[in-house]
């Protein structure tokens, strides 16, 4: 017990560890590639700006390309931002190679690619998935096809178990992202996980803090010039804790309208990318991977030149007055940390539009959110950016690249919050208002709209920006926003896993469910019953002839009456087929009397590994002779499913299902008496040792404590029987 | 629909400020009566200091002579923290009184005098209460005797909407008290509540932002210095930004030393408490009033001697040599904010017991936590007050006045914290170290030894200190003193929740429910029936005859079989005995074929008020034709409550129990068919309307929809009786 215990707190701190490092390398790559273009680019538009042009697209390119191989070569299910897929990993839907090894290869280096080659996409969702991947492949010991198979690790075998790790992955994906330890531990309690324990908030936050050490360590590390072109940049943390301090009554209606723009341009962004995904996903994408890798390349290109094209056609502003306050420079070479870069620009001018646009996302939005810097920006500029990059991002979300939404939707709210705040500043002459505020509010705003998180979104806000004096005002915007954009869809993740078919379980019951029963909910299916003592050919032919994952198994008493004696898996069953050593030429049960039945099984055997599909039947080749032999189910099956009469109203039967995670219920008739009746005081027993964890897996075969159990379950199943013939 | 949420929303913006007004009354209060005593004894101390003891202890004695005869006279649920008693209503269990609004009248005026007369005890514990009484009285609309029955609060009737509201109020206590709403909804989570939904987060938070903005708001007024004595202190925020900025790794050992120190001394704190209030509760307080009034009185002189004696056995130190960089004046006056306290010295010299002795609990944490103050404590001084802090804070533990733990324990923890900061100081001479960062991760490690929080303790103590950097460090000393402590006993709300006989339901199941069957835990309570038809003066006498919550009911279908049909409550037949609108001449069922069954009863009547001991059977006078008279129990009954297998494991039943928040299962036989098994596609029904929530209180009547419920409720049990005929 103790040993279990600090095997999963060691894996916490790999988990940890593993995935401030991803995230460090992914950083110190992008940096590296984007400030390498940038420095190249601007050496060359000395003499030639079509020369430079070329220069920044091909290296575009080239980098957006490598990512779309990687994909589409290697590995697919690393496509996308992967918070769906992870969220119904953790709601009970295992997407089939979303947990693999090669799925982390093709999204560290996917990602870098796409981020690098500087298309309208982030590196954060990514890495909530990187996170969850190497947390997946820890508890399982290495990658699929060479597990490691040591003693040690066997504790992670139940499914829950396996669910906390991720859960702590996706934490500290978060956290490593945004350097947000809280923020990484709301995010994955609010957004991602489906069933949330009390003892596992210690563990999260304990993955989260060493990714925040690690993090900080590297960083203290880079800042001696090692890494390159990484330096400050990199991590996006837009520290603007020299800005506004104070914020008076009159500003609450324009940061109202903020709130319910976002809202609408959330739910907008939603509502498009769904479409485009949807028409990508059933037109474009079925023709292949080449049409996939053309796409993206398109993309770029289309991105390279609005990127590098619409600056040229952008007067230039000239530097405003030297100012010992603010004390930034004016102007400065574009690509390099600042404001007012000087982009086809004569001598003490700068381009605004450049300053946002021909830049990395991150010195992007340090920009906008930047104080002291009132009219750096032109409206026509905001807008400009505000419609083409919207456009770009709506275009390139869901391309077979790894992308993340949050780089992004900052930057696009950051544009119209800060446009906001400069009508503000105009009208509001008296105050004391930084238009890098309302950027800031404006991000938060796009985000809550489209994402529709909100106490993890407004943590990881304060949290980057180490602003804790903004906290109501994200509130309030995030509130309307969010309220804004739920009148018109469900959030960017939820629409994004239907479109994906993860069919995700809510945490509430429908409202029609009120009105209808349990047995209604089965419909008309048939339910196959499998006896104890069964055929091996029946089996088969049964398991050929439906689709179903689960069969009661029925044995009869000696006065000739059927009883329920549980529940036998599909999976279970194709176990047996393929190991056969349970076969047995007698048609009767085994028998306790006969002394203990041999354990012939590792249980690790029953264990489906993480994203595969598991045996399937075509896998199994049977003898004729194996065809005759007989299996005694008993020992496999879950003895005590959970049941529920057939005319209880749905809306509990679902709370039964969503709140223990079951995966089958059984529905039985209305019973004729009843036995005695549980209440709280009959649960309160005194322990002396407290190991036994919240099972929400019932039908999953744990091997905790291999042997024992295996025999302890004989017992189980042996009881009602015996109880059935005494009665 | 729409409006339950704006009610919903409305009601945590009234919960937040409430809890934030009634905090920042306090702390004035407290704040003004401490600074009035303060100067006065000081003034007085000038002439004589037996003179100056004397009216010090007087003025103590009657602050806490008004606390605890308001507890004891007025409102004896309001003694002590209330945490444990909130842990147990957010677990189910509602112990009488907890919640009323005398509760809160006495908990608010009895901190000011317990805090306020300088007993060894804090005011955090007592406003999470005060939080949720608000939040409690708010939901009912108003107290218990004066209800506003008006149709817009009768959304709150469900007992899962007024959790959520308590819970709301839980986390805006912790925000008021510690100016930290983050750190107020993760205690909310981690410590109280016991049934978390997401949905639930982004309100507390909002009730957790809303407390911060007001008293936020009202310490900005106070600072023009409308407030009298209150000024800057009060609040407990001990900014220590200006301290150690980073940390070495040799630090590393004395800070695991502090873990373990508080490990043990946390662990020992409980036990001592534990054997003094179960030794109080069973011979002392079972005497009365007065004896609890003495006892407090007896405290209150003794820890007046303490304070003020000890610090006159101490000899002076001289003042550190003028230091232009700390900037703090030496000696200073007792009483007032600051380091370096003059008392019974000459000049130039100061007291450093007085300095944290004889001062209000802020300020001497503040000087504890103190930066650039290297050598203001001597060693015999600290550990002197540890001793003696330690000592009073285990009696004053229990005694009849409200009582929280937080800042005692923040007291003792940075005092020995400090200790040992100070031998590091003078170990690791080269390292730029300061004491007040050890006296801080001493206080995180003796509330973790002793509360056993986590992430809300670190995220609080972050909030409180305002120093991110120290999070990993802060973290370390929990890990460490919270697995000392687990290794010893359970935390100190659990121990005192086992005390008060609150039976928390913890959310793992037991080890040895393993080998349980649910039978066997219902063990040989003989099961009472109701028949569907029954005779008044059964009912009477079944009530009578047991102390049962629950009752099946049975109805014969025409081949004479019985059949379950539900399950009774005892509260809701008390209703209905008391109301005998039901009560009918036939013995015969109503019948659904003689049109629509008359709705007789405003279902808010089935509900209990909050904090309240219900009907009670001696309340109810039938008359003898009453008592021949019948009832059909079908429209009042719970037509499906949950039912297990009688030899399913008790881990799965537990799990059902605890996860679904019930409080009755009844234990079936098993079935001898199924009528169809339910997966996860069966439960995918896309929605029109989202309303339906998770009914934790599976046995509560709702009355949401009034009307329509009731005769819905009747056709679910008519259905099973019709199906039974038609079988």
């Amino acid at each position: 017990m103790a040993y279990s215990v600090v095997v999963k707190w060691l894996f916490a701190l790999l988990i940890g560890i593993g995935t401030a490092l991803a995230a460090v390398f992914i950083n110190i790559s992008v940096e590296n590639f984007a400030g390498w273009k940038y420095s190249l680019t601007f050496n060359i538009i000395q003499r030639s700006y079509f020369a430079g042009f070329l220069v920044y697209m091909l290296i575009n390119l080239a980098l957006v390309l490598s990512s779309v191989c990687i994909i589409t070569r290697f590995a697919p299910a690393a496509a996308g931002s992967g918070i769906p897929e992870i969220k119904g990993y953790l709601n009970g839907i295992d997407t089939p190679g979303i947990l693999l090894f090669r799925t982390l290869i093709g999204k560290i280096f996917g990602s870098i690619g796409s981020v690098g080659g500087g298309l309208a996409l982030g590196k954060e969702g990514p890495l909530v998935h990187i996170g969850a991947c190497i947390a997946s492949l820890l508890g399982q010991g290495g990658t699929t096809k060479y597990h490691l198979r040591a003693r040690w690790l066997q504790i992670f075998t139940s499914e829950r178990d396996r669910r906390d790790l991720v859960t702590c992955g996706c934490a500290a994906g978060v956290a490593a992202a945004f350097r947000a330890p809280v923020g990484g531990v709301l995010f994955a309690l609010e957004e991602v996980t489906s069933w949330w324990r009390s003892q596992l908030m210690w563990r999260v936050f304990f993955t989260s803090a060493i990714v925040a050490v690690v993090v900080r360590t590297a960083m203290g590390w880079c800042k001696s010039g090692k890494c390159g072109h990484f330096g400050y940049g990199g991590f996006i943390i837009w520290d603007i804790s020299g800005g506004q301090e104070d914020y008076s009554f009159q500003e609450l209606l324009p940061m109202a309208v903020i709130g319910v723009i976002g809202g609408l341009l959330g739910a907008l962004f939603n509502q498009l990318t769904y479409y485009i995904a949807y028409w990508r996903r059933n037109h474009l994408h079925k023709r292949g991977n080449r049409v996939k890798i053309i796409e993206v390349c398109i993309v770029s290109v289309i991105t390279s030149v609005v990127s590098f094209g619409l600056p040229l056609f952008k007067e230039c502003t000239p530097c405003p007055e030297e100012n010992a306050i603010s004390g930034i420079e004016c102007p400065q070479r574009p690509g390099m940390y600042g404001n007012y870069v000087n982009f086809y620009c004569g001598n003490k001018e700068y381009n605004d539009l450049a300053t946002i646009f021909f830049n990395t996302q991150d010195d992007a939005i340090r920009n906008l959110f930047s104080a002291k810097t009132i009219h750096e920006f032109s409206a026509l500029s905001l807008l400009t950016f505000l419609v083409m990059f919207y456009s770009l991002a709506v275009v390139t979300f869901g391309t077979a690249v790894p992308a993340g939404q949050f780089v992004p939707g900052i930057m696009i709210g950051s544009t119209y919050g800060r446009l906001v705040g400069m009508f503000v500043v105009s009208f509001y002459q008296k105050l004391n208002i930084e238009e890098g505020t309302y950027a800031l509010l404006g991000a938060a705003s796009f985000l809550g709209g489209s994402m529709r998180m909100t106490v993890s979104l407004c943590v990881i806000m304060v949290e980057i920006t180490n602003n804790l004096k903004l906290l109501p005002l994200i509130m309030l915007v995030l509130l309307i926003s969010k309220a804004v954009g739920d009148a018109f869809n469900e959030g960017l993740y939820e629409e994004q896993a239907r479109l994906k078919r993860i069919p995700l379980l809510e945490s509430r019951p429908k409202y029609q469910m009120r009105n209808m029963t349990a047995k209604e909910a089965c419909g008309n299916h048939q339910v196959v019953y499998f006896p104890r003592v069964v055929k091996v050919v029946d089996v088969l032919s049964i398991l050929k002839s439906n689709y179903h994952n689960g069969f009661p198994v029925i044995d009869h008493t000696r006065s000739g009456e059927t009883l329920v004696i549980g529940l036998i898996l599909r999976s279970h069953l194709l176990v047996l087929l393929q190991s056969k050593v349970d076969f047995q030429h007698s048609p009767l049960p085994l028998n306790s009397r006969d002394g203990p039945v041999p354990i012939r099984h590792n249980l690790t055997e029953f264990i489906k590994p993480v994203s595969s599909k598991g045996i399937s039947i075509d896998d199994i080749h049977l003898t004729p002779d194996d065809l005759e032999m007989y299996i005694d189910l008993a020992p496999f099956l879950n003895p005590s499913p959970y049941i529920v009469p057939e005319d209880m109203s749905l809306t509990k039967v679902y709370n039964l299902f969503r709140q223990l995670g079951l995966r089958h219920i059984l529905v039985v008739p209305r019973a004729s008496r009843v036995v005695g009746m549980i209440t709280r005081k009959d649960l309160l027993i005194e322990d002396n040792e407290d190991t036994a964890g919240v099972e929400l897996q019932s039908t999953s075969v744990r091997d905790h404590q291999g042997d024992r159990r295996l025999s302890r379950r004989k017992a189980d199943t042996e009881q009602p029987l015996l109880d059935g013939l005494l009665v």
